[in-house]
């Protein structure tokens, strides 16, 4: 049987282009024990396929000329030689983007339909949202009455953060780059939300907040967070969970405010998601809850046909699109 | 009575200079009600003096000119309009660069002399001791062979820093900006130090932490700081104190590497001793009892005459002096 592939064609020099991706028809191997076939619905478009597109990088290997571009994707498995799962069960994992994925099973998170659509376990049900989750609840502490504020806003990450602060009493600001992205930022349940491409950051944090965040919840680094340590508020809790403003820049901006962590007696501290692994699936409940009350919601941008995985890819880092970018095989 | 000051001569510009001060008689006024009068003994030269010389600073006014230079001192009380203090008793507070000072009382910290030397408790047992004490033990955390390093490890507050890390059985690394204060370090008891001006620190932290460090109490910024976090062990606490490297730049270099305390599942925070200022006389009593033992130990450098005060400041940004800085007046 054929497989469709997208595979990586040239190793990208700092801005990825489509032409650094071919699409490509490869035979499928036969299953072997312990393997299980999946068939691709949804392609996850994520910051971090840049990185991977690298010959070297420092927690995994680059993708080599001619594999297929390594992305998270949601499926469901057609065949199995796996005790573990059976014909019909829906997965997310590293599948890739292609058509058909076989893995041994290692590292697949099994989805249950109950919680949601197959391409809200990629979002808000998946590892994005997992990063809010853990990232807001357990590292950023939010207390009823404090300020959150995020940045990155109107990416599927960065929305989930708000409303989840939203839920735990705290009041929410956003930054985002389009006064579109703004205004879906104060519908989907925001208190305020900024543009800063047309308002100098600082200011409209001292706008906004004039008693300082609590919370700062990094997306994108750079002006952004020197920005948000202007105006911490005491105690204050900084979680990076990104650096979008800084991944195509040979070396990143340190934040030259970053004494103010100091004099305000705040922490800066990161989320890395895969630490809360084991506490995912109670995670998933409560997020399905809170999709089916309303007070969490999403945003998808899907794009139809494996041969326009280059062209989204390409448009998650110009900014052109939000929510959750995914493509449809 | 006459009373001899070193007062705010013009406003410095960049790296103070002896001739922004001068010295300076001024008469004594009588004590009010209310009112101690303190002979000064030794004046404390710190780095925050230079802020203070500024016109404004974020936490407390600039000196004017013709006033004395704001600075700690211990000395004791002669005279006494004031219940709380009697006349003999020893006292330390920022009674400034002059012989005298009135006081109201507000603010001091009296002295036991079975603690130690007067001037000992302007260092180990004054302020910058109880920064090292309450940094490293409350913010750093140190656990049983864990790996910490100081920054500035030849000032008071880092060698304090690193004997006590060693108290509680740690290995210690100090940097420091010249062969002689590295052999002072391995003579104070760290197991070793390097000089940041003859080998790069991020080569020599690696060689002497190949497995990471665990703390790195930070009295310096710049290099020093983007070096500790390239080499953060899992779970790091980076605890800023200072930035003597940063002090007379325009701007302060911020850390290119702290994407580094996500990976490295780290916490950056900051000491403000001021904070603990409730647990000092229990922390003062437990660094007087090491010092007794000898576990810790202190150098100071005492310059004689108070007329030497601006050339002691001078020398002070200049790194030629280590250990505590006084001048006996």
């Amino acid at each position: 049987m054929l497989n469709q592939q997208i595979v990586l064609a040239a190793r990208p020099r700092g801005m990825v282009k489509p032409d650094d991706m071919a699409l490509h028809s490869a035979q499928l191997a036969d299953l072997q024990a312990g393997q299980l076939l999946v068939k691709n619905h949804f392609l996850s478009i994520d910051p971090a396929i840049r990185y991977w597109l690298n010959a070297g990088t420092t927690y995994i290997r680059g993708v080599d000329i001619g594999e297929p571009v390594r992305c998270f994707a949601a499926g469901e498995v057609v065949a199995s030689q796996n005790d573990g799962f059976s014909v019909g069960q829906w997965v997310t994992g590293l599948f890739g983007a292609q058509e058909y994925a076989i893995s041994d099973g290692v590292g697949l998170v099994c989805c249950d339909p109950a919680d949601g659509s197959l391409s809200q376990h990629l979002g808000v049900l998946g590892m994005p949202g997992m990063t809010a989750y853990f990232g807001l609840l357990d590292k950023g502490q939010p207390q009823t009455g404090e300020v959150v504020f995020v940045s990155g806003a109107a990416g599927v990450v960065g929305t989930t953060v708000g409303q989840i602060a939203k839920l735990k009493g705290c009041q929410v600001i956003g930054s985002a780059g389009s006064d579109e992205k703004c205004r879906y930022l104060t519908e989907a349940g925001f208190d305020a939300a900024f543009n800063y491409k047309t308002e100098d950051s600082d200011a409209a944090l001292k706008r906004l907040a004039p008693g300082g965040i609590h919370i700062y919840f990094d997306n994108v680094g750079g002006d952004t967070l020197d920005a948000a340590l202007l105006n911490l508020a005491r105690g204050a809790r900084v979680v990076i969970c990104g650096a979008l403003s800084q991944y195509n820049e040979s070396a990143y901006a340190g934040p030259k405010n970053y004494m103010k962590i100091l004099t305000a007696r705040g922490i800066l501290t990161g989320i890395i998601v895969f630490d809360y692994a084991s506490q995912w699936p109670a995670a998933v409940r409560e997020l399905a809850g809170w999709l089916r009350e309303g007070s969490v919601s999403t945003r998808e941008v899907i794009e139809p046909g494996l041969a326009n995985f280059p062209s989204a890819l390409v448009r998650l880092y110009q900014g052109a699109a939000f929510g959750k970018l995914l493509v449809a095989v």
